[in-house]
């Protein structure tokens, strides 16, 4: 299988001031083409560190990738240490980068100086791949059997994420000329509800039986759930892409319920699907928030979906119980009997959301996210949750909640779980799994 | 000078499906303390390549920090990893971590499965640090000088972010007993409202002049603003200490109110000093929000501090029309005549919750966060924000308000603008900066 090692060059990585996004970026490309990433590296500007360590990397893997250190300043040194280690003889000029150059600037109407024409000069050892979005060109230096014992090729790209990203197309291009891919395919299943240990023993004679070729990995996330990613490797087999197809549909039917998505759903992505509101619809169902303790994150969140115009109203964040009595309509007796965190004001709280915002369904949470308050009773990672669906013909609205308990001592972990909860909430009630 | 190298572990990154922030947390809290790190690096679940990079790495510097790779589940395989290369001889039980995984899955009311109790196994070759907050322990191994050539130290931490950021403290300790490290002091001044062009401008004199000791970076981030970083090297020698803080009142004079801020504050950690509400004041001042396309993102970081519920009344989010005009009490000729998006209707958004929720202030957001929608005179990453405050002498509100551009397409990075440049309208309303 061809291989390929990806590399970040900068002192800000290092210290911590910066994370590292591109490796990501041009890894998901990678693996879309058939080119495992065996290890990422970031190191210093530090040219000998650049050297030795790229040096291994030819060794180890048939593709390199670096990022970084191409800037015109005296600090980035990339480009010299690639000089060095491919034995260029001298530089040149590339003609198609400093037209671009000179068009950049000029845009801007910033003065060409020497060290933006220099961005231009690139090794005689190594070819350009024209930039469009930056004044620092892509090198690529090829190296022949005799020097690593395999044809190796490096790219070396700018660290600016957007420049990176704009020259992939052309690169993964280049790859397939140089190497014949295998395909791989990658599949996720998403869960919520089910932790990762109960999970993997629901399903663990369905893993066991597996072929080597298909592989199974658990990612787990707060917000999101468990992610159970399948990757079939060899994918040009139409056999075993059949093959993964059935796993997959076996794993679903184990699971059941607890799967909620595929691809990069989220609980929020998947809102329009539950809540019957395509864009061509004459009738949009809607829903609206109540929040406390998550303090607005789950309206956030739900924001987060470009288009959510379409069936989101709107929530009250009621961090005091002012809030809850005055705007909600929350009867102040169910606080003073029950206490704001309790299912009588998460119930009364989605109640009065959907009615002042007049939608179909509604979330509310009321909790103790910590780090300091709660009691024996209501420990801190007690959240109360509720779900509510109004019946536009007979106004009626059917309400439903439930406890949940977040062991983590973080605000923000725990703002994160309820929040994850409340809409895990709403999708099994909208499925009516629940009741 | 003492030096670490970083290694992340699991497929799931270098396939690019999560991007790694663990590497960048620990470097920071390494740096904090005068430990270089090397370079960062991330391989995968494959146990030979596992050994292989952590030698080599254990050769090339004198600590080694590993995260991941360490759930209960069978594709994580770190643990044996390890007990191959430190050369363990079996397994034993830690107590204090069994302890704790019965604790987390007692409350969760999660059965108690074999593999869970296995967390607690570790190999002999190892010391454990206890992991509070998740099932998997830190590990600890130490090398003395005959292995390789210096005394090397590992720990491997679980991947869970929160959960390896909770125990850095205490591996920051225990790296402190092992290595005599030099003495770095580093103090944060943070601005907000100049970019960094023009803020390096600024300052260039003052920087030019420091002193090789005391090293400036900077830190920018859409939601804070701009950190500078102030880094004292040697500052086991008190002059240094003493210029340190000459040096940083110069820089404070020199920024003026672009300075809001020092060591870990935020915009909206610094909410309780603008407002005058001390714990043990006899009268609270309140603030409340009013939010449409920054969607709860400004309520959530308004309740990201713990104990803001003695001065945050809550937040209405009102994405729809009907939700400004029926809960905020905005006059529907406001969005008739100049748009949801527009001074009069921010102006009218923050007066509307100040008076639902009887509060001192308020701050409101209107805008177009993209990545669709905007108009020519309206692009995508225009907002209106405004901030009101009532003088409860009179009852009179008072309102500012003003116009940002982002000129990003990135929804998440306008909605972050969005929310900070509000906040600090605020912060410039209070202090009486603006008007």
């Amino acid at each position: 299988m061809t291989t390929a090692s990806i590399c970040t060059i900068g002192d800000e990585i290092l210290i911590g001031q910066i994370v590292d996004t591109n490796s990501s970026k041009i890894s998901q490309a990678l693996n879309r083409i058939g080119v495992k990433v065996r290890y990422m590296l970031s190191i210093g500007d530090d040219r000998e560190e650049i050297i030795t360590k790229l040096d291994k990397c030819l060794q180890q893997t048939d593709i390199v990738i670096v990022t970084g250190g191409l800037g015109p300043t005296k600090d980035d040194i990339t480009k010299e240490a690639l000089a060095s280690l491919s034995g260029a003889t001298g530089y040149k000029e590339s003609p198609e980068q400093l037209a671009i150059v000179k068009r950049i600037l000029g845009a801007r109407h910033i003065e060409l100086l020497d060290i933006n024409m220099a961005q231009a000069q690139v090794p005689d050892s190594c070819e350009v791949i024209p930039n469009q979005l930056g004044t620092a060109p892509c090198m690529k230096f090829a190296f022949d059997e005799g020097r690593y014992g395999h044809s190796a090729v490096l790219y070396s790209l700018p660290g600016v994420p957007y420049e990176a990203e704009g020259l992939l197309e052309d690169i993964l291009k280049d790859i397939k000329k140089h190497f014949t891919l295998e395909r791989i395919i990658h599949k996720n299943i998403i869960t919520f509800g089910v932790p990762e240990s109960v999970l993997s023993k629901q399903i663990e004679a369905w893993e066991d039986a597996l072929p080597e070729w298909l592989h199974l990995a658990y990612l787990p996330n707060a917000t999101i759930g468990i992610r159970l990613r399948l990757s079939c490797y060899g994918a040009d087999d139409e056999s075993r892409v059949a093959r993964m197809d059935e796993e997959i549909e076996k794993l679903k039917e184990i699971l059941g319920t607890t799967v909620y998505g595929t691809g990069d759903d989220t609980l929020q992505s998947i809102l329009p699907r539950l809540l019957k509101c395509p864009p061509e619809a004459a009738y949009q169902e809607t829903i609206s928030v109540a929040e406390s303790c998550t303090g607005g994150h789950l309206s956030e969140l739900i924001t987060s979906t470009p288009g959510c115009s379409r069936y989101y109203n709107g929530s009250v964040t009621s961090y005091s119980n002012d809030v809850k009595i005055n705007v909600l309509g929350v009867n102040p007796e169910i606080i003073s009997n029950f206490g704001a965190v309790s299912r009588e004001c998460a119930e009364a709280m989605a109640r009065g959301v959907a009615n002042l915002m007049d939608s179909d369904y509604s979330i509310a949470t009321t909790g103790i996210a910590g780090p300091d308050g709660g009691s024996a009773e209501k420990p801190v990672g007690t959240c109360w949750i509720a779900a509510s669906h109004r019946d536009r013909s007979t106004g009626e609205i059917e309400v439903v909640s439930k406890k949940v308990l977040s062991m983590s001592a973080s605000r923000d972990v725990n703002i994160k779980r309820f929040a994850a909860n409340a809409l895990d909430l709403l999708r099994r009630f909208t499925e009516q799994q629940l009741f």
